[in-house]
């Protein structure tokens, strides 16, 4: 196993480490139990916003810690689930006054352990409300899944509901939108190699010299069928037509459109996925008026791509483009 | 070969569309002759900076061209140097008067193509300077360089010297500033893996299952020796050795600290090399003051990361602070 680490139960404490020495004048870390939350938490009269799960998605969710997206991050082990004392405390460390949100992907570890710690928190007279996110289209269930898997539209979710706090709405008009984007978000990946968890140093699947597995979850659960390799055209294709039937997007749809890469595909592959995208979104008479293309929900070095589409409004719109500063998503700050 | 391409003739061009649609709102991209511009060049009066190399190693240079960063850039073919017509048609339209500075790593084609290119400039009238960036403390000559070779210290570089030309300061100006940062930079890299440019469908070098190679090339051209592979603290001391020693840094210095991943290389392994060369540095006095980590200089897919100091002043803090506003490195703006 080829890994640049030290050893592999040490890989999320001293990734921390480096994130703390890294971005120590914007964030802090807490180490026992493992959180990520901004260093002005808790703002006082802003809803808070927490995230978490396993780690090896990088830069979700802790490269999303920061004014304008989530207030605090918990990482889990490489692939597993952070515990729900976690994000018990990260949610009373991010608690302003105004209630926490918890947005969480739908995975069952995730999900239990989300909703252990609300129940605690409230105990402790926090308000909290939980969405769970579930975007993809590739499998009804899944090894780690019962419903659909949430991926990219977390992302998107954690930005546009980060938005949406720093101007002072409520708990419950946070988390109405995170809803909103949610319901008008679909997702679906591809792998053109496994990954490999520090722990198990094994792949995680095995795929064929000339396969690809469409419809990828990102610990490298099984998708909906396996293919000989193709042209980046057929395989955006796939992923988009699948997308786009699903919700579905509609001629005059105008939508943000995200090109993920999996953590080990080149940029320069990316921006041919998204040239395909375009295309074939043009050619359906939907509109990309909002892009993001690069690694932001990421599979440790998986090679592939997922794309995710969110239908916009005017509301939409306005809080994605709003000022974010954050290690991994910064602009207009 | 698995690669999200439709065909390897066609890679940098569709790439380039795809940039196109995703950046059109601040980026032209010219097809015949290949190279991106910042979509208000040329900017009157200020001097413009031109960089380019082979692709393969995004985002650079492309992903750095916009306010405050490179006016324009020229992607040659992967791992392929530009055309010294590319780069000419680029420096022309960069031009607003105050003459135009060409930032070039050291590789020999490059060297030789931008020779040309700011010979047939001058021809036209357009002042120009050049820098040849050689920060690589790896290997004397190698494969496609004759002296050092030019690597991390490029992105830092253009990053400083744009915000210097923001300023309005002159050519001669900018070009010394961009002269210091090389004198003050120095950079080594290694490999896990190697890559495959989409043309030859081969690996660019075999290495052992259980081998790294320390002092790699960003083409995967052979580094100072082999070894088998180390923890991450073992890695991070030989290329940390080799950077501090060679300047030398000395306790005391203020650095920029750039941890850079190869392509294939996950973010939280990035981390954790950060965390042992914050160590690896405090030990010795050496201070980070601003950082850098994630992919900014790559090699298509191949796994591994590089290092690169810059002995910072505060001149070089203030212009390496100042707004930025491009695809890949995007703050206060």
């Amino acid at each position: 196993m080829k890994k640049l680490i030290n050893a592999p139960d040490a890989v999320v404490r001293e990734a921390l480490e480096g994130m703390e020495h890294a971005y120590g004048d914007r964030l802090r870390i807490s180490y026992d139990p493992a959180f990520i939350v901004r260093s002005d938490a808790p703002v006082q009269g802003k809803v808070g916003i927490v995230s978490g799960g396993g780690s090896g998605h990088e830069p979700m969710h802790g490269g999303f810690v920061g004014m304008g997206m989530l207030d605090a991050a918990c990482p889990g082990e490489v692939f597993t689930s952070p515990t729900p004392d976690q994000m018990l405390e990260a949610t009373k460390a991010v608690d302003g006054g105004a209630g926490v949100l918890h947005i969480v992907k739908n995975y069952t570890g995730d999900v239990m352990n989300f909703e252990m710690a609300a129940d605690l928190a409230k105990g402790e007279g926090i308000e909290v409300e939980a969405v769970v996110t579930n975007d993809d289209v590739a499998v009804q269930d899944s090894l780690y899944t019962a419903g659909r898997r949430g991926v990219g539209i977390t992302v998107i979710a954690e930005k546009i509901c980060g938005a949406a706090a720093e101007e002072r709405k409520s708990l419950a008009e946070v988390a109405e939108i995170c809803r909103r984007v949610n319901g008008e978000g679909r997702s679906m990946g591809m792998a053109l190699t496994p990954c490999m968890t520090p722990s198990s140093g094994e792949p995680s699947f095995e795929l064929g010299e000339d396969e690809m597995e469409i419809g990828i979850g990102i610990h490298g659960e099984p998708g909906r069928y396996r293919e000989p390799m193709a042209p980046a055209a057929q395989v955006v294709d796939r992923l988009a037509t699948a997308v786009v039937e699903d919700l579905p997007y509609n001629s005059g749809d105008r939508v943000l459109a995200m090109v993920n890469g999996m953590g080990g595909t080149p940029l320069i592959e990316l921006f041919v996925v998204y040239r395909e995208l375009h295309r074939f979104l043009q050619e359906r008479g939907i509109t990309i008026e909002r892009r993001l293309v690069g690694n932001y929900i990421t599979s440790l070095e998986m090679a592939g791509c997922s794309i995710t589409l969110l239908r916009l409004d005017d509301e939409l719109t306005r809080l994605w483009d709003a000022p974010v500063d954050t290690p991994a998503l910064r602009w207009g700050a």
